[in-house]
């Protein structure tokens, strides 16, 4: 399963009680922190969750409200004790964004290690998570995120029977090593069924409607996408920054078929966000308005109906 | 009189509801701030007071907690529609910080003004503020600051009338320009009384006990003062880390003989606080403990009469 906070949903500048837009996720030890702008600390911290796993940063882009908050999460990561390396990931200019805003920052108990992203979709396996990177349109180079968790197919007892194979070498072949047996080597897919549908997650900000987009949050469980706007008439503003509004958003969410999408990425001057969500929902109807702090705990698929067949 | 706003009381780290350490001040039109962590931009929009008057930044030093929130707050006085130039005050390096900071708030529609204090102790008169920087003792190079509201004399009409002045020309000298009656010149200085004592302020963050402290805070009507630890046991680590406990920032306030004393940027490990404000209060009486958004508003020292009259 997945662990996912939305720590903030503020587009352009932190405002009181709304954080600057950040997505963490936690999975088999592993934390990952897709942008992290001014106070997203203070957000991890409200949260409850811990900085001493994070494992990986990805940035979208370099404007300020995205990464601002880099020298003080990574100073707040030495102080919790970290010292395993810290890989982060970005469009080019990663390395001398970072070692610019390290002059506040330069000692630090850990490696950092900057990935840079140099295809228009990459695809990075990193920390348990498979994560493409996909250009989106905005007036800087930026990226959006699609984060998999891979499932491998169930165990066939029968496949195991039917080579002879006893019980004590099953586990073995369940975590993906080969054992020899009799003179003979057998390998995991021998005894594994097709791989399964894991847990999918898009998240994308500061963008204007594009088909890459589109393309790789296509039957995501969730997406997280930037809905700067939601008053009609600032259609032509979200055109002139390479914004979108909530009604882009949800058409975005419509073409690509996910299950379920959050917006977020505000603007300061947005406020009664719900009362635009009828028309929203009418474009797709499992929206939802983003909050500051909302969690939700993917399973994988059967792990869900069995929970649903619990209640 | 000097709005005084201590915008937040964190050292290290922001936490959440304790936002880093910083002052803020307004006079005349003019706002100032010294220090600039990360998330000061949202503690001032909680403080509700404006970016727009923003003129002057002061930095103590350029350890991240007290400059990180620079390129943010640039940026939201940019939206704030500033185009006046902003002048930054501070140690040497400055201007290197501030450009590799900028490198994510390169463009701005106003000026930025860097000026480093290069002597020990230096005095800058900006904006209507009298400015006294002052080196204190931490790990890096770091300064107070002493900020003073000068007063101008009473204005004597007696003296007026001696020379025979018009009363239209009054006012005209009360403000500080010369007139030319009857062939004479006359200067504001032969119908002034002599200058009078006004507003003292003395912000001091991040160093061990310093006699420039005492000093430069010697009779100030308020000092903001670092107390980093409160419990005794760790005066050693405060002076490993180069600050100060609260008792040894009380001696600093008695010594220099100021009227009152908050204060502020404590350890993210410091609950409890007021627990060990009455043995502070045995050294200091007037000591009080800084709060987010702490308000005051600071007369003249016989407006605050007048205004004691009145009750």
């Amino acid at each position: 399963m997945l662990d996912v906070c939305l720590l903030g949903t503020a587009g352009m500048m932190p405002l009181p009680y709304r954080f600057l837009t950040s997505l963490m996720t936690r999975y088999n030890g592993s934390s990952l922190l897709v942008d992290c702008g001014e106070a997203t600390q203070i957000a991890v911290k409200k949260a409850g969750w811990s900085f001493h796993p994070i494992d990986l940063i990805c940035f979208t882009h370099y404007h300020a409200d995205h990464i601002s908050g880099l020298p003080g999460m990574l100073l707040t990561m030495g102080n919790a004790d970290r010292t395993q390396p810290v890989t982060l990931l970005g469009p080019k200019g990663l390395k001398q964004v970072v070692s610019a805003l390290r002059v506040i920052a330069p000692e630090l108990p850990f490696e950092v290690r900057c990935v840079e992203i140099t295809e228009a979709e990459q695809v990075f396996n990193l920390y348990g998570y498979k994560i493409t990177a996909f250009k989106v349109n905005h007036n800087v180079p930026c990226y959006g995120y699609t984060v998999e968790i891979g499932r491998q197919g169930r165990f066939q007892p029968e496949n195991a029977q039917k080579y002879g194979l006893p019980q004590r070498y099953w586990g073995i072949l369940q975590k993906g090593t080969p054992v020899e047996y009799n003179g003979h080597t057998y390998t995991p897919d021998m005894v594994m069924g097709p791989v399964r549908r894991g847990i999918k997650l898009t998240y994308c900000t500061d963008t204007r409607p594009a088909d890459s987009l589109v393309k790789n949050a296509r039957g995501a469980d969730l997406l997280i996408c930037e809905g700067m706007y939601a008053e009609k008439e600032k259609l032509a503003k979200a055109r002139q920054y390479k914004h979108m509004t909530f009604y882009e958003a949800a058409k975005i969410a419509k073409d690509a078929d996910v299950k379920e999408l959050w917006l977020t990425h505000f603007s300061p001057s947005l406020v009664h966000a719900a009362d635009y969500m009828p028309q929203v929902r009418s474009i797709f109807e499992n929206s939802h308005l983003g909050k500051d702090g909302k969690m939700v705990v993917m399973n994988f698929p059967d792990e869900e109906d069995s929970e649903e067949e619990e209640t």
